[in-house]
């Protein structure tokens, strides 16, 4: 009897209520907040609200079914994401409550090509097939490519050959993500520059072409791609990624004495650069409509799979706040801007994009908000603010974790805000906050086959999204004049 | 090159400095561990080692994969419960710390039996298949049962029809788990009713038969099964799961205006009972050989699925507990006792046995840990205690956040070291402490075909286990002597 009567009190206070709620809400939060203190009432009804609202009636998972299985991939430059821009730019119109609009981004055009085959011989033998996904900017093999591999941990190991040591040969980087770390993220981090600068590691030694363990803790067949760069003097070789099972294997055979050669053909073409856009729903603040509030994550994706973890999980979750909060009759005190930012994967200049034109018409940007680490189930947050900003967001934490979310620790935000914290003025550095879902599964599917609809759990997304709208409320309640606003 | 050199300082710490560190530990551990304190510098270079150890060469994952492909399901009575037993004594055995022992434990051997079908009839039409599962307890429906189904929300609903209201029909409680309660297993909590007591209320009311919703948040199409209880003074039904994909059907259809009947044939038998086991793995203290650090989960599962989560986990975890201080070198302070339960599924007479032999012989129970909420990302633990215990707990927050398991509150620790709560001597109140894991997911497999290996994720649940372990290494540096051990 008791779990029915709290079903029917909380749907009745979510459905029926909203009046008195709202008017509670807006009477008592702006004077109830102040700095470095927990929730007041009227904050903690309002957050119980946006989580009866997502959980009870969130359409993200359903935008996310339509983004991964009507658009699908949607690299930059690609026809898709074109696709992607308008249906984000429909999809926000279709709130209501913000004014929509496409701010042109120049992006870089590269794909893959039609033709992406590999193959390994041992001592010799016959090709076997062995899958590969090109990195991300990776130059073609024009024609094919058939070397023998070495394999190395780090970049130390190559340097000990000597300037041309690896002459005529591949270089396989294949130290794996660090199992010990306990933060996937973190673990990815130390080992991504195998990823991004492995092909100009492998050129300055004499290499042809260099392959990439995938990054991922799986231990499974699929390649991960992502992105990699080269460097203007030094020669670009071809770069692919091989999966972790096949990075097994072929790290074994070498290390047993076999010769192991791998043949590459990949048809990449870099097609040059192409105008696209951010997408941005701008919903005028009551009290401060010259002060902003960013939340969003990015539109585009790597080229295979469906980019749903990454990140079509921080698009929907972005869109949400605003659908959520206009839902609940919520008006913003500062002005809030939903960003669907676009080319993320591969150059991130949507978002330098953004933080250009920011500065350029001398916006201050209070805040910005990031959901890009996946749509598994929200832990908490990242924030990188001043001493004093962060004190005041770390406050809250005993608050959130009623909602599982009181993981609050300093860090990186967000790659596509990321800019304008070097754009902002003195004084007004914004206070900048990434969603910090689990981590353990993300790189299971980053940037691979993997990455689609059916491995994003309805509930762990909505409750991102519901964490999310959360910290914007929050945010927006705020007094940014209160707060030290120095860089640290 | 941080990466790596973080890497390799990390295996080497891990590897080859076990001496010196363990010299640290036992010297420092003891003294620095204050009440209401966080952890000592020694307490978390333990824990360090402690994830090290576990997330590097951790065995719980494999132990797992055999004890859900080569054991399986294994309810209690069954003789795949005598097969895990003799599993889990065999592996405790191997790990070589501790003196194993079974307990015997007198448990109930219900069966589904070899005939387990249903079907349906809309407005007299012809029979359509219908998947169920019988609920664990149920009576068989001796030949076959067929009669018109009434929907109902609740308990209250099926009153208000009076006592005989239902008279030859079926009852069928169709409310969802609430999915406004942010954590799965409260809203579970709020829908147990009708699968435990929906044969009685429907007996009750005259009616033939109780069909239940699937408790999970899950819309899919497996019926997920779990125990059901008689009263003596009434008669007894029998009484099946419908998957949730069903039930929506169904409802939806008896709203329509339609008639649905279900067919059920149901070979349930109740053989009586068995002597079976709990399996206990004793570790002696060296300061307080006569105080003991419960550490567990529940050995049998239902009979579908593979009871990978439920509770396969916990099991695997409470045995790498044992494994991984034991391989660290580590000597407890208490005594550590690894107790794989029986029955807790369908009696709980493994943990009401294990509390009354302790009580037999006086035993001092400082603290019991249990495992038992499945394999997904562990986010931190529930506590059941006096306020100050609560208090000694809860002090190590901060530190436990640094591994994701930071979320510590109150609420009931586990269904098998329950009882011990019961039969302890005044003041002496143990310290109870459950894992708490994600629970967003466990329910989509909980006491389905959908509980199988496959289903849990290796670092998952390999952190679960490290935090488990890391626990119980903190209870261990305990002054229980200086905890007020009274109810509060």
């Amino acid at each position: 009897m008791m779990a029915k009567r709290r079903y029917m009190k909380k749907m009745g206070r979510a459905c029926k209520a909203l009046g008195l709620m709202m008017a509670v809400v807006m009477t008592c939060a702006i004077q109830a907040q102040e700095l470095s203190n927990g929730w007041s009432e009227a904050d903690s009804a309002m957050v119980a609200y946006i989580h009866a609202q997502i959980l009870g009636k969130g359409q993200c998972y359903e935008d996310l079914r339509v983004l991964c299985k009507d658009v699908g991939a949607r690299l930059s430059g690609s026809v898709q994401a074109d696709a992607a821009i308008l249906w984000g730019a429909k999809t926000l119109e279709e709130i209501g409550a913000a004014a929509v609009r496409m701010q042109p981004v120049v992006v870089p055009h590269w794909d893959r090509g039609g033709k992406e085959r590999a193959w390994m011989r041992v001592d010799g033998g016959d090709p076997e097939p062995l899958r590969i996904a090109a990195l991300g900017g990776s130059v073609g093999t024009d024609g094919t490519v058939e070397a023998e591999v070495a394999v190395f941990r780090d970049f130390d190991e190559l340097d000990s050959l000597g300037a041309e040591g690896l002459a005529g040969r591949i270089a396989f980087f294949n130290r794996p993500m660090d199992p010990l770390t306990i933060n996937a993220g973190n673990a990815y981090g130390g080992a991504y520059e195998q990823r991004s600068r492995g092909a100009v590691e492998a050129a300055e030694h004499g290499g042809v072409a260099a392959l990439v363990r995938s990054l991922t803790h799986a231990l499974d067949t699929f390649p991960h791609t992502g992105g990699m760069r080269y460097d203007d003097a030094v020669r670009q070789v071809p770069a692919a990624a091989v999966s972790t099972v096949d990075a097994r294997r072929i790290a074994g055979l070498v290390a047993d004495g076999h010769e192991v050669k791998v043949g590459l053909e990949m048809g990449c073409v870099l097609h040059g650069e192409k105008t696209q856009a951010n997408v941005i729903a701008e919903w005028t603040g009551t009290e401060h409509p010259d002060r902003f509030i960013v939340v969003g994550g990015h539109l585009d994706s790597w080229d295979i799979g469906e980019g749903a973890h990454d990140d079509g999980a921080g698009i929907v979750q972005s869109i949400e706040v605003l659908r959520s909060l206009h839902a609940l009759g919520y008006r913003p005190r500062h002005t809030l801007r939903v960003v669907l930012f676009i080319n993320e994967e591969n150059g991130n200049n949507g978002g330098k994009t953004y933080a250009q034109r920011a500065r350029e018409r001398g916006e201050w940007h209070v805040a910005a908000v990031e959901s890009d680490a996946g749509g598994d189930a929200p832990r908490g947050f990242s924030i990188d603010a001043t001493d004093d900003a962060t004190d005041a967001v770390r406050a809250w934490r005993e608050d959130f974790m009623d909602y599982g979310v009181g993981d609050m620790r300093r860090g990186g935000a967000g790659v596509d805000i990321g800019p304008l914290k070097k754009e902002e003025p003195a004084g007004k550095r914004p206070l900048m906050v990434g969603l910090r879902p689990n981590s353990q599964r993300y790189f299971d599917y980053h940037h691979s086959d993997r990455d689609v609809f059916e491995n994003v759990h309805e509930r762990e997304l909505k409750l991102g999204a519901a964490a999310l709208t959360s910290m914007v409320y929050m945010l927006d309640q705020l007094d940014y004049d209160a707060i030290d606003g120095n860089q640290d």
